[in-house]
């Protein structure tokens, strides 16, 4: 344990866990779920909410620069993602912004017809792309196919691709230089989810010559429960149409104009007014990351992984917990996946065990590593608890057994 | 003005102005772009991020009932709109439930292709319908015509008529009730935006047989900028298929199954992660004005809006303003609209006067009515101030002339 200690004297991230509001004994490991709140975003939101709402009332939308909010939030986003000012935007959900994203994808393919993904991708990537192929006459088709056959589907047929960056379940890390490059290739484009990417692993969209990204507020950026997510889209492809037309996606919102002309640039990516209060708490959590060095954020996921793959390995041996995840670290995201029959039951005995969690059906246990507030000594301790869990056999008491709704 | 500080006096509603934040001086007639705070909302945000994010972290989805808050607060509204509980749902903002509702009642009209709405309704309305009818090989049609021409165009190919059932630059209200008998007999079905209405004018949707409808949180509802916006759907068109098919409106969020099926009832419609704070904000406003009478809300919206008409009227002969709205309450919704061609300017000199309404371009002032908060009193001094403005020529200053967006 010693060594350990060490570890944690040594991180140069150390002092940011102190910017977080978290309980003594507590050992969070669903920070990719519902990142920890920053004891700043107390502050803002109370700024935000009072004084900007209160006293500033509809002035605010200009005197408060909330109407830049969409835009400045981007911006800074864009810093952690490897794209431009000016090619990201904040708003909507993940969810609408994947309709935003496919829909501008499918106007500049007007040629092709299919929509591709991977089987087992995060449910909502899928559904969104089911929504539009039933729309309007069938004119498109959605595709599933194994990772591994991915290549060998994009075909003449297919416009657009549609991945996520770090797998939600078990965090194997695509390639995307490499997969946007043979998508291009084909003559497809890509719709990159960065939902379990951002602000965990580095993230080079123009490096990788990347045509569409969305993204989440709520995970690794800290922006709390049902933030604004945000949407990439590369300066080439600023013309591209996405079907949600509101106003503040008009080159004159404030023009009450009856005829719909997009923005020009990112800003057509905007459809209604922006939710100021998950802004305000969304930028916080974005100014907090952006002071940590991306670098170092990444090296300490790393080594946190490793040593809760290390810590684990008896536990699997002894106790049928079968590691989801890749090992090699250019592979793998900030989270590791272990499967085991009575997963359910476990996350919850941990969480009596103040080991935070989560679970995904059918017997996933997924641990989330976010290095601004975890610690070596964390994932030491966290395999200890379960330990007692399974020594114990806690997950066998029977409030554990019935399955619940857990986001 | 004794007579008229008697009306306050013996205003029913009287109490709840002091439930807000609002300043000494100010007279706020913006409530309809962006209601004031109510200072419970501060303490219920306090708890929403402190508690439950902060100490509850994930487990708050559950322990919190995050997860139902779309649900609960959508049977909250439905109580102010003469829907049933099960017909509402809190969620997105008020452009996405548009395109929502519209794909929804598409879908139900398969063999019929226009989407109608009369000219000059507000912008995001006709964007969303346009953006419908570019994609997908032009399947629809998009369609704006003269209010007094609408009927004559409820013809066989109208799939859609989606109306603004209180007019957002001339508070003018539709006959919900005739119009959607009108619409159906010609075979369509009505969206109603509620925007202008909700909180405001009585509002009763299953006693129109309306279809669905959609409204704003963060007007008469004193939700909060950019508050989550609502949806309306009648029970006969639960089984209806909104094109943004989120993980949010699948019968089983959490089983992360790969194909989509939406959820039974009014839960298809949410789509993605619901935003919590936001939802927080809304929630709170939506409890206060549950505890007011609507019958009285709208009797002393009726009695101010005709107040302050009264106490315009020599301002109209004297300085050329000149009423846009109806002036028969039953066409009439909450705020009252003045053209003058130094409207601009006259808006930002009332504001240095502490006086906040609103401009519409090209040429309208508009005066938001909010009953929960506004004084009888309130109506001759802003009337007063307004003379004040003209007599001096305040307006003619030169900062007042440049035109900045203003929501």
């Amino acid at each position: 344990m010693e060594a350990v200690e060490a570890m944690d004297a040594a991180d140069p991230l150390q002092h940011f866990r102190d910017e977080f509001v978290l309980r003594d004994g507590l050992i969070y490991l669903d920070g990719n779920s519902l990142g920890a709140l920053p004891k700043a975003t107390l502050e803002r939101i109370q700024q935000t909410v009072l004084q900007e709402w209160g006293q500033g009332l509809i002035t605010s939308w200009t005197e408060a620069e909330w109407i830049e909010a969409p835009r400045r939030i981007g911006d800074k986003i864009a810093q952690l993602i490897g794209a431009e000012a000016g090619e990201v935007v904040a708003c909507d959900s993940t969810s609408v912004n994947i309709f935003k994203a496919l829909s501008a994808a499918l106007s500049l393919k007007s040629d092709r017809t299919v929509m591709l993904t991977e089987a087992g991708n995060f449910p909502t990537d899928g559904y969104m792309m089911q929504g539009l192929a039933k729309f309007g006459g069938a004119a498109y088709e959605f595709k599933a196919v194994p990772r591994d056959r991915l290549f060998d589907a994009l075909n003449d047929d297919v416009a657009v691709l549609l991945l996520t960056h770090v797998h939600y379940k078990t965090a194997a890390m695509h390639d995307m230089a490499e997969v946007t490059r043979r998508a291009h290739d084909a003559g497809a484009l890509v719709v990159w989810d960065l939902s379990h990417s951002t602000g965990a692993v580095e993230v080079d969209l123009n490096g990788a010559n990347a045509d569409f990204a969305v993204g989440c507020g709520y995970k690794y950026l800290n922006g709390g429960p049902g933030a604004p997510a945000f949407l990439y889209a590369a300066k080439r492809h600023h013309h591209a149409q996405p079907i949600l037309s509101g106003w503040f996606g008009h080159a004159r919102p404030f023009g009450f104009e009856e005829d719909y002309e997009a923005a020009a640039g990112i800003d057509r990516f905007q459809c209604g007014t922006p939710p100021i209060l998950g802004m305000a708490a969304l930028e916080s959590g974005v100014d907090q990351i952006l002071r940590a060095d991306p670098a170092a954020v990444r090296q300490k996921s790393i080594g946190l992984v490793e040593l809760l793959i290390k810590e684990m390995e008896p536990l699997c041996k002894e106790f049928g917990f079968d590691l989801s995840s890749p090992t090699n670290p250019t592979q793998l995201g900030s989270h590791v996946a272990y499967s085991h029959p009575n997963a359910y039951a476990m996350v919850q005995a941990l969480k009596a065990r103040d080991v935070i969690g989560d679970f995904r059906t059918p017997d996933t246990i997924r641990f989330g590593i976010t290095p601004l507030y975890l610690r070596f000594t964390d994932m030491v301790e966290a395999a200890r608890r379960l330990r007692l869990v399974c020594e114990q056999r806690e997950w066998e008491r029977a409030e554990y057994q019935t399955l619940a709704a857990v986001t």
